[in-house]
């Protein structure tokens, strides 16, 4: 497709880095003979004659003179030194990649959830400055040696840890996701909200070091006779907490104090937060600064009146913490719009809280044709998993949706069947197969297609 | 350790966040009953009795009231609303973490280094905002808009691709390490740096995602019968040009332009760089403008007067661009220092640009006995895999060595050993096993053992 005629609605402008890169080429690179400057020569020429007239290009093809193209000020000038920027920013023009507020979805913004752009996001890593973030009293920026863990309860001893004794003990690193239960809350009620930002952007992905909790409940001897429960307690204003079984908290749970390699970001919990794999959000509770164990759930307000799951007989579920296996185009999404008809290639993203994923099958007839998309690698447990696939898009109206496969079995449920079962007076743990309508004109939007 | 009485130059802190954690549990724990929070409340006297006296903490022990104890403000206000900071930062308090230069490195600081500080992070992810930098004319950011990358040479049809046009095409998302091949270079001499940031941090490792060469060599063409090698060709001031087999172009050389999960940060090749699995970072041309398929390697002055390895018949080794397997301890490293006995977790990291690394070892007396380390997962080719083995330091002298062992079976060779083949002359391609002292008093520092 690239470097053919130009079509309507995807004019080719004039190529001014070849410019350069030509010249440039003549300028610098010492190692060539004559004879292949003058083969470069001549496909230079043969390239510019393919080009759209009255550019600079165009010109010095028809003069053969190169010395009348004006070089872009990148390849003739020295640059800006390293370490200008000792704590690297993206591009100046990236600044319209934020995480996003919406507005009015509670009374005040300091309790409330920034959104993660995955529609112009890559791979299965999330960028910590776009991490996204649901508080429940503000984030603060808490001074780590002032920072304290107490494990207490069903232990022979407790005991309180500063940071400099939690990052002596043995560590590890593993890449999870972490979703709010709340994600992609707006698809129960048909709200079809206008981008994946919106819809799906309680999402993120990072790689976690810090302490196994079972290293630390072993250290302070939890009793294994009776401890059935631990609690999390975070040290925010909202004093988060949160029930977790003495089998998970045993399993694959950390106490974390890095993400992405670095110190976790404030308003993700620094200096240390929980990560509780395939578990939602609120479970992974920031700030923390207390583990105890105990013989039964706790019960607390985060967990008995929040984060409950309302059913169609009026009854609530509690304690449905793990987030079941799901998946998201995130490009082309709603929002997008498709420059012309030819190849793109389809991307999305697709998780499970109970393990791997084992397939990702995408349609773009709104779910009568699946095909299987090629997962990248790393293909970890409890971790996003990136996957891609090809299409020619022929101009005609078209629903994509992507459908995912847990390594349990589990297959990604059509929004209609969920509803079946839960209803539509949900908010939380909506892990429905997600539509985008792509209009005649290229328009991508949102739909729910039964 | 934690929470046992206070040693000498390790004085535990009054526990300031534990009153809060407490106090806050009173107020906010709703779920809680009577009897459970009695039992917090003896908890938390016994605990107070353990600290060291003259703080709040003491007093509120002694007193039995724990309505004088003041609350951090983190604990009782409203803390920052999300989005706050559309696009994260790192705590104040880790403002010292930065990429750094060694001054007087080089002439001009555009056409220099910064390193990344591998003694303060974490798992394999290198942040972005902390990746190294080598720039050989200075750094630019570049309107994406604007950039173009061409395909030339023997190929059947030349083309121009736009950003657009190539982020269409099918993509690729992996993680990859990327090592400056004059990394370690001053250790050659026996010029112990003071840190591993300067003696290894021109190494950082990524998810990057872009879209394969070949099928950008496929979609233009390219003469399967002549076609040998590739030469790739950067937009800055300096040309940058770098010859690639036509075996390894084919395979999994990848045209990014993301790089951990966002578009390329200017400093790291914005909009587009070459990504070159194994390779010396040279070769990972930024601001990527042309790839030209030849016959012959191109033998630019970059690779044929650069990036060239010295030895010791006067001679001069090219094209030796592949980095082979190595490993470093990056806590506890020199700079550092052990604050008192007892349990540590040595960490570090390993990796080899021939594939994946198949065991760490670990020696903490220069080398005399080897106990084999814990791998984390993602264990990836051409990645960086961190390794973790428990050390209890009984307080006497000691030398921490790391030897990684990738799969090909190749190990991680002694200095001495390096240098009976290559010499002392050599800027370039320095693998040896690094050697960190501790001295009784436990400082760490860089020292040569043979």
């Amino acid at each position: 497709m690239a470097g053919e005629a130009p079509k309507a609605g995807r004019i080719l402008r004039a190529p001014e880095n070849f410019v350069d890169s030509q010249l440039a080429l003549d300028i610098t690179s010492h190692g060539l003979n004559d004879q292949r400057r003058s083969f470069l020569r001549k496909s230079f020429l043969a390239a510019g004659a393919a080009m759209a007239s009255g550019t600079a290009l165009a010109q010095a093809a028809a003069g053969g003179d190169p010395a009348i193209l004006k070089l872009p000020e990148h390849s003739t000038s020295l640059g800006k030194p390293v370490a200008s920027t000792p704590y690297g920013l993206p591009s100046r023009f990236e600044g319209a990649l934020q995480r996003r507020e919406s507005p009015g979805l509670t009374r005040v913004n300091a309790a409330s959830v920034s959104f993660t752009p995955l529609q112009s996001l890559f791979g299965i890593i999330t960028p910590s400055g776009l991490h996204f973030e649901r508080h429940h009293q503000g984030w603060h920026d808490i001074d780590p040696s002032q920072h304290r863990l107490m494990v207490n309860g069903l232990v022979r001893q407790q005991k309180i840890y500063t940071m400099d004794d939690l990052m002596r003990l043995p560590s590890v690193s593993r890449m999870h996701f972490i979703e709010c239960g709340a994600n992609t809350a707006m698809e129960w009620g048909n709200v079809a909200v206008p981008s994946v930002q919106y819809s799906h952007g309680m999402l993120s992905c990072s790689e976690f070091t810090g302490v196994p909790l079972s290293v630390l409940l072993e250290d302070c001897g939890y009793d294994k006779k009776t401890a059935r429960f631990v609690l999390a307690e975070g040290a925010d204003g909202s004093g988060m907490t949160r029930t977790i079984s003495i089998e998970r908290a045993l399993d694959d749970v950390i106490v974390a104090w890095a993400m992405n390699g670095e110190m976790l970001r404030p308003e993700n919990g620094y200096p240390l937060r929980l990560v509780v794999p395939g578990v939602q959000g609120v479970s992974w509770v920031k700030w923390l600064r207390r583990i105890e164990v105990g013989d039964q759930p706790y019960a607390t307000k985060d967990e008995a009146i929040h984060y409950i799951d309302a059913m169609p007989d009026g009854m609530y579920r509690q304690y449905t913490s793990v987030q079941e296996c799901k998946s998201v185009i995130t490009t082309p999404s709603a929002g997008q719009r498709l420059l012309d008809t030819g190849f793109y290639n389809i991307t999305g993203l697709a998780w499970s809280g109970r393990g791997k994923i084992k397939r990702v099958d995408v349609s773009t007839d709104g779910g009568r044709n699946w095909r299987t998309a090629r997962l990248e690698s790393p293909l970890l447990p409890k971790c996003l998993t990136r996957f891609n696939i090809d299409w020619t898009w022929d101009g005609a109206p078209a629903v994509l949706q992507a459908r995912a496969i847990d390594e349990t079995g589990y297959v990604q449920p059509k929004i209609n069947e969920l509803r079946a079962v839960r209803g539509t007076r949900s908010i939380y743990h909506n892990n429905a197969i997600q539509s985008w309508q792509v209009a005649a004109s290229g328009e991508v939007s949102n739909v729910q297609v039964y």
